[in-house]
């Protein structure tokens, strides 16, 4: 499997070194000197190696999706930058969110300004029906907005239904997964079914990997981390895990989830209270559950594609981020 | 002429009519109610209906055009909402702005909701390169992002050259009224010689109807104009004829309006103080100069178009705003 590593970092080098030339621009200031500090954020890249990724598995040079894979990448950075703002968060990827570097007029319009960047950068793919592209684009958008309003919307409920959780994380962070492949799918040159298979997998693997977040955030190795333990709790993040819970709590469990979910938990000791009411509704094995299931789910997807290395490739993908402890 | 301005209002009711029913989902409602607020703000729909005009001017069916224009229409609306979080503006258009009636979270979505909005309608086109309309369009985003980022920097400076001064205003007014003509062009299937003349002609339009903005802040009449004479001056607003006048005042004329473009002047007859120096440095007649000859440079870059009906109305148009009075 060295190999699949290999090929996921030289494919992450080729976004990431498109990345610090995608702005070509150096005025005005106060917009570029940030719009570059966001995009030279790290990560892993998962989103436009995933374009790459879809474009080689139905047969097409990954090349060709270097672009549309940068789009994607700037575009999700754009919702990094606005959610932000909102979440009133000070900190993304161990470094000062924009609003605080800078101020939040000026977070606003980078935000905006990444947007117009992302199409920009989209359109230079030259393979692909450039229509179906920019829809598929579109739609990441629309589904992206709306998923961060219904997570605001929900954030004022001391509960939320499973299948109401369900449906805004799938738009809020599914959503821009699965159009990494369809993309990948279209710029490749996919028929229908191949391009609904992709988008298929990437759904799957987006709900697994947020899930996998989730549970990571309460029972991963400090160390390996990289952030506390235990900080969605703090934060009365609606995590899987919290959903799961609150619709199975009764009592003066349910009564502290729900202080949890409308952040009015006392916090001290509550990371360790609340993991215990968790493992004692057996939510902590619903969820690795639930992910082990997306996972399967996900490769079963791709039997609609040849068996080639780049089919193989996505199959690891999916088991690669199963195992992670970060 | 009045046939004209029937033809207005045709083409600005087939705007309005499809923007009455441009965003066909109810949920989430903590965005797609403050959307639909948005649009149906009124106006005078003059980009949309450019998009109409110049698709007709180049022989093309208007009606091909309208969902482009709906496009420019919302994207216009959506740096109105942003642009309102940054000026900490509370009403426009005489109704309270959404991030007063609701909150700046959802000004912030709802403003990048309407972006996606923008492309998908735009992608409705079925007449025209789409990648060269939604080249066009993107530039418009990117443009009007740098224009408004311009704007806040100048905001913080007590002059401006008057180059400069017209770079901003360009990106931040001008480029969404050029785009418009343009994105007609491309519809009705204009060579790129007539392209680029109906971009040229809505540049200056759109410049001529800054100016025209600029001036009628201050000779506007009270009844007529719909909002307090000498807004402008109050807010400290950069405007054509402020820009005019720092460069050119001296002594304590100079003074006062560096006080009135970094927003410390006292307001107590203020209007009238800047307005006279104003008419003792010649800036009203520098204003109406250029008025007219952005106007005739309108109408001159329409003379590489045949002289139909269309470009008729084209010249009719950029008559009509320079003609006035609010």
């Amino acid at each position: 499997m060295h190999r699949f590593y290999d090929r996921y970092d030289t494919y992450r080098s080729l976004i990431d070194a498109r990345l610090a030339t995608v702005i070509d621009r150096g005025e005005p200031v106060s917009m570029y000197d940030p719009a570059r500090y966001v995009l030279s954020g790290g990560g892993k890249r998962i989103r436009p190696v995933l374009v790459m990724l879809a474009c080689e598995a139905v047969g097409g040079d990954p090349r060709d999706a270097v672009e549309a894979g940068v789009a994607v990448e700037i575009l999700h950075n754009f919702t990094l930058v606005h959610d932000d703002i909102m979440d009133r968060a000070d900190t993304r990827r161990g470094r000062e969110t924009v609003h605080r570097k800078w101020d939040e007029n000026i977070a606003i319009l980078v935000g905006d300004e990444l947007m117009g960047i992302a199409y920009k950068t989209l359109l230079n793919t030259e393979k692909g029906d450039v229509r179906a592209l920019t829809r598929v684009f579109t739609d990441g958008v629309i589904e992206v907005c709306e998923g961060q309003s219904y997570d605001k919307e929900f954030e004022l409920l001391p509960t939320v239904s499973e299948e109401d959780y369900m449906m805004m994380i799938s738009k809020k962070t599914g959503w821009l997964v699965a159009i990494s492949a369809e993309l990948g799918a279209i710029i490749g040159g996919a028929d229908a079914g191949r391009r609904a298979a992709l988008n298929e997998y990437a759904r799957c693997v987006g709900r697994a990997f947020q899930v996998q977040d989730d549970l990571l955030d309460v029972v991963a190795d400090k160390d390996a981390f990289g952030k506390p333990i235990g900080g969605d709790i703090i934060e009365g993040k609606k995590t899987y895990l919290l959903v799961k819970a609150l619709n199975r709590a009764t009592g003066d469990d349910l009564a502290l989830l729900q202080e949890v979910a409308t952040r009015v938990a006392p916090h001290d000791g509550l990371v360790e209270r609340v993991t215990e009411i968790y493992r004692r509704y057996g939510v902590l094995d619903i969820a690795r559950e639930k992910i082990e299931e997306d996972t399967e789910a996900a490769i079963r997807a791709l039997d609609a594609l040849e068996d080639t290395d780049g089919r193989q490739m996505l199959i690891w993908l999916a088991q690669m981020l199963l195992e992670r402890k970060h």
